[in-house]
């Protein structure tokens, strides 16, 4: 940690600084400028608190020098991680789409969904039982009946289930219906209690970026799965809060390759509820990959426009299977498989 | 409702709406323009779905004419709303400053915080117990033994509690130890099961405003609470995200009159989650009483540089006292008493 | 454009609307609704002020149906426009990446920059005479005496050249040394009086996004060239301002398909200032190409450490050439060359 | 300047950080901790290039410890500058308001506006002559004919006239017809060769911040103007971009308590522009006050809905009266006059 004085802190400030890391157990290197004092802390910065720092008479600011995620950060584990659902491997070679609609609906539905996922050549499924509506009084999902619909439709076509936990005690019944990957949504990024208890999981889980949260708390909030002891951890960007307009969110592309060099754990996109309108996906899609990234979360519904949420986001089945042609191609380009 | 069809919508399409809407219970109202045809949708807008429109052929955009809230709207509930915590009135003639320690440390700590918070004129206090940090190596709070010291310290001054709920798991504990208000953190506005719980209680609730949620989302959030049947919700602006890096949050002062136009429900502000930064405080904590906020949640510490989190951003008692004097004087201004 | 009225809107308010648009020449549709009447304007909407409206008694907002440009529409200009500099195609069935130096430095550095550019397989070359700084005590760019090193490294290997425009007086020295492309900056995009002084010319014009510009102020912004009368315009998408701090800017991938349906005009990509940093380029750059883009505007330098501006930024020759390789492959895919 | 390197920097790359500063004058202090190694650069800062050490190898980040501004920090002028208008002092302890209507449109009616002004007891009076507009086909200003219809209503009056100044090839005009303030509007903010110009004048300036500008770059914006040797310059907050719809933008209130101190000059306010509807106004304008700003800039019509731009958000004459009331009140809870 390093502690910059302002131009008129004097001696008696930069003590009270100097005495204070010492007495956490820090040693000091006192670098007095021609304008300002910078006080460089030596030692396991963790163990400091910088807004404290930052309290002291004559601190102007106080920069950290570690960065705050251990487990999850490449610097501590450089080779990549690679995290495997029922043998299907995320974050490897070969590049996953996970397909399949916002929410489960009915049984019919959700067997022609899967039907659909599995024919365009996907190896995952999403769906949604417990949706997280912005009104009351939307469609709140099928629940637990719908976990049910979709383990019945997906297990016919050998599809591993990805679906949002929201609520922790709903959690033992997730491991009772046996869901493969647990999608924890934008809006519980932070909801740090349901963290902590996939954490004591080992279900592989989907982190999706909060709707304003900066890639280092993305990471904080992996930490805090990881911290519990399961580091089966894929993130997955799917648009930030922006001021334009002209689509639902905006895809932070850029996302991928920091992630990259920040973490040895897979980054997948979702460029469904990135750009909101099923016009958009297959561009953002195609970016998203051509980025590096190690799969996509893309919703695609048998007919789309019947869907009971997010209606004008979903690829109908045939757009799905161009898309995932035009996927492969761009793999390929990068040396990967799709 | 109102469909706005493309330039090059033809009849087909322009019926096809006009079928969806009637098969919905709708009338409608097609005005044929010089260049576009326009579809306005006469009945209860609530039963439609704004995004299946968007998927339908030929539409450009869809415009909802109704406000998608009811019970926490204004304008179904013209008069403004006091909520009574313990027989003291918020969103009433008086402005509310509630004042206390960010996190709940020791007896000691809360003794002499409850102590400079009645001092200082205050009517209630604020506390963590439980405290979402963006880190898990970071300390969590006090947890239940921590409610309980907030409990006595406040007791012995008569301050009725406020405190964050982050685990609907806890709620029970919270209603136990009597918790007065029980506050939903920033992280957690759009934790919907959470907010289902809340809503089932009687205790007065304070709604902080998500990270980066639009006002109309808020406003959701607590119709979540409300439909329910807890009326007793109080928002609560803590500043937004934003591309400034000079203080911590961007405070949305323009909230205030927004809200009080669209709810009859109280506002208040927190001064030091949005600045971040002591010194900032009470110019922020001026603004806010001057747009016409109803009160503050204000971190106030007896020795700020000790506290064991957000040490930068407490007053210490004295600045406690001296901002009450200044924000008596503006209340005065606009007809209020402090 | 449609009004919508107030809940509370009584005759009064509503029949002053009416003649308010009556009197402007319009035609009306009034559709009463069971709780809001909301009245549609027929006519062209053009001519109508929304802030005057919205300003009437009984008025709750309005809502406009027509998009507010009309050249640069794709609605009124369905085939798509290739501009022609100097014989090569912007726009086209080919992908063109326009590389060079942050800024003209020394006659040297851009001989070997313009020999890099044309080796990498490049056909337009940029660079930079005038420099927006945001310090004034900042290098300014070389001027008047840079445009002409520009213009002879650049005629060397028969390459166009791009530059910066800040000045509205430096346009007839532009002229007179035959910049083939005129860039309008970010901070520009709303420099009404430049952008109209480029539209009475007939130079190409590179049209970069305005640092927190919506895609409609964009297009607005093209509006103003193209209503002089010049209609070679190209958008560059080079990030925009956003919360998150891990890279300069926030490179918008998403509006590359909202343009290509907005606009018939070319659009191309800046991913160099969109990262800030050298090594976030070429994952930008190919998602850029996946997207759809026209292109990319790159910077390269012969020795990026020695550049004497943004020095962390630029791709060194050999990082141009592999990138390009990269490139033609994702072109491919799209049915595009490079 | 700070040099934080990798955790895998070795002694070479950490050598040549040291050489490199050693060619430019400057002294190191290493300090090798246990995870990092930090060279502090000790000299004058102002000639490093931040980009230039991030780009050499081992180089994880910089950070700079000297502020980027001089002539307009208060670190170097630690005394509050008093701008005189004509005689009126801004930035003194008289608050001042600044009134009148968004754009010069007729003699009478900048009569009537220069006549509520006045009576109002504001003592600055604005109006556009030349207007920004985001649409070619918007009305563009009265031009010089409205400098002169403004001259004449506000000499009537003994109001000194604020305008604003969109092209440098206008300066001389504005020069002749003694405009009082010169305003350089948001969409200028870093139109730097404007800023160079009115830096060569003497005649006080007001800056607005620019859409999405951070503090730092606006206060380099003044450097700009300061370093030309014109220090008359004040500084006009007017909301910045946001994800927010409810209103036009969001009023940054907390830059009021940040520039006052980091500068010794005045701040300013613009209610108008920020909240974008007359109903806001007031109440952005109490919390401007209260904050602590110096005045504001505030749009008043005789007639608003007649306006023939930004009608929705002028006050109306009787408005105007009833602001200054409240206003007056709040500077005196600050020790101010109004």
């Amino acid at each position: 940690m390093i502690i910059i004085m302002n131009a008129s802190a004097g001696d008696t400030e930069i003590s009270q600084v100097e005495h204070r890391l010492q007495s956490l157990g820090m040693r000091c290197n006192v670098s007095r400028g021609i304008e300002r004092t910078v006080i460089g802390a030596i030692g396991d910065e963790v163990k400091l608190d910088q807004e404290a720092f930052e309290a002291l008479p004559g601190v102007d600011r106080v920069v950290r020098v570690m960065k705050p995620y251990k487990i999850v950060a490449r610097e501590t584990h450089p080779s990549r991680t690679v995290v495997n659902v029922r043998g299907i491997p995320i974050g490897g070679n070969t590049v996953q789409v996970i397909a399949g609609p916002c929410s489960v609906e009915t049984q019919p539905q959700m067997d022609s969904s899967a039907a659909a996922v599995k024919a365009a050549g996907c190896r995952l499924m999403r769906g949604g039982a417990f949706k997280p509506r912005t009104s009351p009084y939307a469609f709140q999902g099928a629940g637990v009946e719908g976990l049910e619909m979709f383990r019945k439709a997906a297990d016919r076509h050998g599809l591993p289930i990805v679906t949002e936990l929201m609520d922790v005690r709903m959690l033992d019944t997730f491991l009772k219906y046996g869901v493969d990957v647990i999608q924890i949504g934008t809006r519980n990024m932070q909801n740090f209690d349901l963290l902590k208890e996939v954490g004591r999981t080992h279900t592989p889980v989907i982190l999706k970026r909060g709707m304003a949260a900066t890639i280092s708390e993305w990471l904080m909030s992996a930490e805090y799965i990881a911290a519990g002891g399961n580091h089966n951890i894929i993130f997955c960007e799917r648009g930030v809060r922006s001021f334009e307009t002209a689509y639902r969110n905006m895809l932070d592309v850029t996302a991928v390759p920091v992630l990259k060099r920040e973490t040895h754990l897979p980054v997948i996109i979702d460029p469904s509820h990135a750009g909101g309108k099923a016009w958009m996906v297959p561009a953002l899609a195609r970016a998203a990959i051509a980025a590096g990234a190690d799969g996509l979360l893309v919703e695609a519904h048998p007919c789309p426009s019947e869907a009971w949420c997010d209606a004008d986001q979903a690829l109908n089945p045939q757009e799905l299977v161009t898309l995932m042609g035009e996927l492969r191609g761009i793999a390929a380009v990068l040396g990967r498989e799709l």
